[in-house]
């Protein structure tokens, strides 16, 4: 928790207020976190001598055990609060029931909440935590590549409101993230798929030799989860040093803005026209293929714009292609990409702000875009997409697929 | 808005990322806010040529008329979202209502909203701001003197959740307060009596100067508005000197601890066991009579102690009681202030730190306070309270009663 000391100053008529918060958190990397005998956790909660844990019902169903032993290991009671949060679910009626559990299990104030999940589970726990006394701690423990390498970097914590992802939220840092790799070995393909998409949107426009990584090793990495499963030593170590470079480039690029006022934001590359698409669809597409698709788009424009050869546009759609990532989908129309336009405007502060990459590993920020141009180029991304694998088509897009 | 603009340092194992956010706030004197030639209100919303304001109902029913002569004047659209906040609706439901409306507004990121209330409306319409894109800034006219002297000095924003108060919310400091007395004219008694148990607040334990000129004036600004009704000139004065001194009171109190890391705080004299007590009867308690028991037992219990003398215990209860507040109430009952310690000891980190006065204008904080003292306390205060009018009871003590 931070504190915030202020300075008053006044006249007869008036008094002004300014201060500084000092905001700390701490991104750990742990192999094995419910290992008895790794402390790091425990440590955490034996001067309470108990834990109240939000996570994820398939988690739990996959290391529930483990955790209990742990716990009790380690002397202390645990209370558990399983939840299963599709994009759909991600509600302010979820956010109730959760802030219901902290008012049952009677949470002390500075007692922090134990959240462990993939993103959905830590952005709507996480905004419960920020608003239960305004300010209640937590630790995450990120347990999909998308928790790991992004949500879990950020301090933004949400839920969606309408048909708007992430409306309703704050900036809440955890306490201390535990980063723990070995989860991805339970992980499904498709769960990976989708936050190797977040790897591209990083390497894109942030990190050439991530996406140099990802061009040689992506299929292999996504096929052993990154080595964590039937992986060779080798593959696990270029695994841990894409993840680890991932992180400090995030982290490089959000730290000077992490309220985010600078609304020129590389890691929103991906994120002009995919908020509205993503939940177009009856059941919404995959975080990691909506933005993949805004992505593929971007980078057509970023060559038609000159900013962006031939050869390395081809390189950026391939890469995604392999990986099975979605390069088109008939929802993208002109029409859709008018109204998220108009959307993307209100929280842009009225400009485009459209990420594009400048070459590759750089970016570029385009604000002069008209809805001819746009219409232009999905015509010809349409035409392009038509000679990747599936016709630009994702694997498994929809979350409502395994439902 | 404010920036946070953080360092990461990193090993091959770790990231520690630590920053400071600046928080800046104003509030700004404003004689007449609506009055066609007073700019200060305009120049705030010519930039976006328009205006969000969300609006108590009955301040609405009262200054509509001008305040929309005010925004035609001055060339602005003004949509206007009137809400109707009593203790009760101080719900997510009513946040949800608030946040739906910004969005039917097509809220522009940066744009302020307006609101136009008592603490109750600021509360939950700052809270949907805090929230809404994770932090859209805001900017307050209080209305009350509650709002006025109390709410709009603080950064906390919050609505009820199950039978707490303000279990959820968010710090979040308006842009701008405009403090505006003469909306007092047209307040109702009861409202400014429950203000003025603020007043008595930051008086006994923090400024006995303040308590002084209550003990002198009290029933008197009470009865002209603090002089902005039927006043003299000599008590308007009286009302602005006491105010001004009442907000610089609470800032050099409150600023060096905005996010409320220190728990021993003056400002929650009062704020011990009425948590419990405002919400127990079928029409709760007006917020100012709820503190008010909770002050005037807290004052028992320090004469009990030996902070204070008879005299001086007997000078504070007699204040209270003059103005109308209740010393005492049916519902304050042995059990009820054993379960509001318990409920207490859980936000307060296991500490009980019951604001004291040791002696009137200063602050002492006890922890060691038994369920039989309390008791013993209580039935001592029960008897001394039939010495004063009304044996103790309140005028107009349930908010309920004028529904």
């Amino acid at each position: 928790m931070s504190n915030l000391q202020a300075q008053v100053t006044s006249t007869d008529r008036a008094f002004h207020v300014e201060g500084y918060e000092k905001i700390e958190y701490d991104l750990i990397y742990v192999d094995g976190v419910f290992a008895v005998d790794n402390t790091e956790l425990a440590d955490s909660y034996r001067p309470y001598g108990r834990a109240l844990m939000v996570i994820d019902e398939t988690v739990l169903s996959l290391y529930g055990d483990a955790i209990r032993t742990y716990f009790d290991h380690h002397g202390l009671d645990l209370t558990v609060v399983p939840v299963q949060i599709r994009e759909t679910a991600k509600s302010l009626e979820t956010f109730e029931t959760i802030v219901g559990e902290f008012d049952a299990f009677g949470l002390v104030r500075t007692e922090p909440v134990l959240v462990v999940g993939g993103g959905l589970t830590t952005d709507v726990a996480g905004y419960a935590c920020a608003s239960y006394r305004r300010n209640t701690p937590y630790i995450r423990i990120p347990t999909t590549l998308i928790g790991l390498i992004d949500a879990s970097v950020s301090i933004k914590v949400a839920v969606n409101y309408g048909k708007h992802k992430n409306r309703l939220g704050a900036y809440h840092a955890s306490q201390k993230v535990l980063l723990d790799f070995s989860f991805l070995a339970t992980l499904p393909e498709d769960q990976v798929r989708n936050g190797m998409a977040e790897l591209i949107k990083i390497s894109v426009v942030g990190n050439s030799e991530i996406f140099d990584m990802l061009d040689e090793h992506g299929p292999d990495l996504l096929r052993t989860r990154f080595g964590h499963l039937d992986g060779s030593a080798e593959l696990r170590a270029v695994g841990d040093r894409l993840t680890y470079a991932a992180i400090a480039t995030m982290l490089d690029l959000e730290a000077p803005n992490l309220h985010e006022i600078d609304l020129d934001r590389v890691i929103a590359f991906g994120h002009t026209w995919s908020p509205t698409l993503e939940l177009t669809p009856p059941a919404p597409f995959f975080h990691g293929h909506a933005i993949n698709i805004d992505m593929a788009l971007s980078t057509t424009l970023a060559e038609q714009r000159g900013h962006l050869t031939v050869a390395d546009r081809d390189r950026v759609l391939g890469v995604m292609s392999r990986l099975g990532l979605a390069l088109d989908s008939e929802f993208l129309t002109a029409e859709l990409l008018a109204d998220a336009t108009g959307s993307i405007l209100k929280t842009r502060d009225g400009l485009l702000r459209a990420a594009i990459p400048d070459p590759i590993g750089s970016c570029r920020f385009l604000n002069d875009v008209t809805t001819d141009e746009l219409a232009d180029a999905l015509q010809m991304h349409k035409k392009l997409v038509e000679e990747f694998d599936r016709a630009g088509d994702g694997v498994d897009m929809f979350t409502g697929a395994h439902d």
